[in-house]
């Protein structure tokens, strides 16, 4: 059969753009490529595999011939279109919230659960949140050893989690803060430097963390909490497993990173959990305290991996690790395991 | 009695500073104060309560006189000169780690154990490690109504924790750094703009977050995550207390935060957990996600009490609360409880 017909949805935005550079640097595995976006973005144009791509407008024709679409728009218009995509003949691989908690959606993370990509009696498969993406890809073979019971997370998110109005938002504070070195050493003068421009966030990234992200849900939760628990639980299959995440945002342009308590059926080996993530796919170990090798933002950004380091079994429960995770939100957090999973149905269709 | 006499010793440092501010708002129980230095130091002014001090050289002859003695400096330093200060008459108060888990030295939060301060057999009394201050100001008063059993820590942690030279570390940084938007967006650049200064820190911060702080010690955990553990289990009188902490660097200039995961003997419930923190001395509530109020640096910079907010009961142990603090590590992390320490002494001084 020939190369499958791939439409990236969303093409414009900040996970849109990572995602064609990814396909212009990975594997081929496509036909034609086509990329979509709002009206208004219509006609721009987008460099893709060394070609030109004009963006087309989002309507129901522009699914015609298409074998995989891409989503990577708000979750209202993902569950307006994916199935509208579905219905032209795609199959949908969606990277909002819409679909992810849906049984009859599998939520798919390739390192983790490949085989779920064929179970899709919706013609959607979800990609997960980035917070939970950058962890699970590190606590899953930890799983596989252990047997997971109970997370504990605390996240330090970056801004561009946030779209590229995150990203211009923190860029414009630091802008406006640099030079003056009173800044962060008085009650309020970071509010006040900054001014009343906090663009998606609920106050001031510069010099400062947000415990907050997302919207409030129920009892205090807030929505991210709830997708870092939702999803690992459906992701690791373990429907009853215990997650407590707190979600703050931090002052990075990309990289997110997690703090994961976690604890395990039976006793854990600082040793053994490091030998089970060398050999994982789609972890780099750097844990090296004294050469200054732990996992940050400044050096995971723009790579693939999960980077994880900071193994430490618990002083006070033998079944306990601590370890530290960065990832890319943008890459292994959005773009990279949607076109990953993609892939796998790209090579599903190979194979009939 | 006629009101007696303090030194304060490191009277030229980033904490020294804070201690001076204090003493000149705080309501006055001092006669004379003496401010001392090392002997590079010796000459300078410093202002406390109105007056111009000249700062003296650290030798014995400093403490003749003196009631009780503040110390803000290097272990070393404390380690060599609080037994001085003893044997010339004072007590020693001793913000440093060289006296925290000595069986004969009391290590003292007066909202907490202030009748600790009189057990004194060496004439010296610690005051705890700043990240385990903001926290355990406000995991005490749960402690007190549900009994506390384990703590899974992840801290947010201000560079003016290093000292001046780390604040001054990421001011350069930033000033480096901005009006450059690529910056943070692709691997390395950040390494690149900052170039080798560091600073005290093992990676840049600007941009960034470092899992590590302190130095290393048994399986992989550093000497900041073993401190907030032991000064935890002593503070609150819970030897047993099952304690894990990642401690983590963020480019915030002062305020250190904290995301607590805390497990008690009974249930618990957020309501009244709120009710008890209300009621707590040297702790603020700020916990309204809805109208953007949570516990941030910037707002608790400059301040006196533990900010704390998000209070949530797990969703999946009803014997578990999560929480998140913000204090001032400059203030309660060190100058401010030093300060209150030797009040307490003050008073039992003029009971006498």
């Amino acid at each position: 059969m020939p190369m499958p017909t791939l439409a990236v949805v969303g093409a414009t935005g900040a996970v849109g753009a990572v995602m064609c550079d990814l396909l212009s640097s990975r594997r081929n595995v496509w036909g034609e490529i086509r990329v979509v976006a709002s009206a208004r973005s219509a006609g721009r144009k987008v460099q893709c595999r060394g070609e030109e791509l004009t963006v087309q407008a989002l309507r129901p024709e522009v699914f015609d011939g298409v074998d995989v679409a891409m989503f990577d728009v708000p979750d209202e218009i993902s569950a307006e279109w994916a199935p509208v995509a579905v219905s032209r003949g795609a199959v949908a691989v969606d990277n909002s919230g819409a679909f992810r908690m849906d049984r009859d959606v599998p939520l798919v993370v390739p390192e983790i659960n490949p085989e779920q990509v064929r179970n899709r009696p919706k013609g959607i498969i979800a990609n997960a949140n980035c917070t939970t993406l950058a962890m699970i890809v590190a606590v899953a073979p930890l799983h596989r050893e252990y047997g997971l019971r109970e997370l504990v997370l605390a996240s330090y998110q970056a801004v561009s989690g946030a779209g590229q109005v995150g990203v211009d938002t923190l860029h414009d504070q630091l802008a406006k803060i640099a030079g003056d070195r009173v800044l962060g050493s008085r009650p309020g003068n970071v509010r006040q430097a900054v001014g009343d421009d906090l663009g998606p966030f609920p106050a001031p990234l510069a010099l400062n963390v947000v415990p907050w992200a997302g919207s409030l849900k129920e009892a205090g939760w807030s929505s991210e909490e709830l997708k870092v628990r939702n999803e690992s639980r459906k992701i690791l299959g373990l429907p009853d497993l215990k997650v407590s995440a707190t979600c703050v945002r931090v002052p990075v342009v990309t990289g997110h990173s997690v703090a994961v308590h976690a604890v395990f059926g039976t006793e854990v080996d600082a040793e053994g959990a490091r030998e089970a993530l060398r050999n994982a796919p789609g972890v780099i170990l750097v844990d090296d305290p004294a050469a200054g090798e732990f996992p940050m933002p400044i050096d995971a950004v723009g790579t693939d991996p999960s980077w994880v380091g900071r193994l430490r079994r618990s002083m006070d429960d033998p079944r306990a690790l601590d370890l530290f995770v960065t990832g890319d939100n943008l890459r292994k957090g959005a773009a990279l395991n949607t076109a990953q999973i993609a892939e796998l149905l790209a090579a599903e269709l190979a194979s009939r």
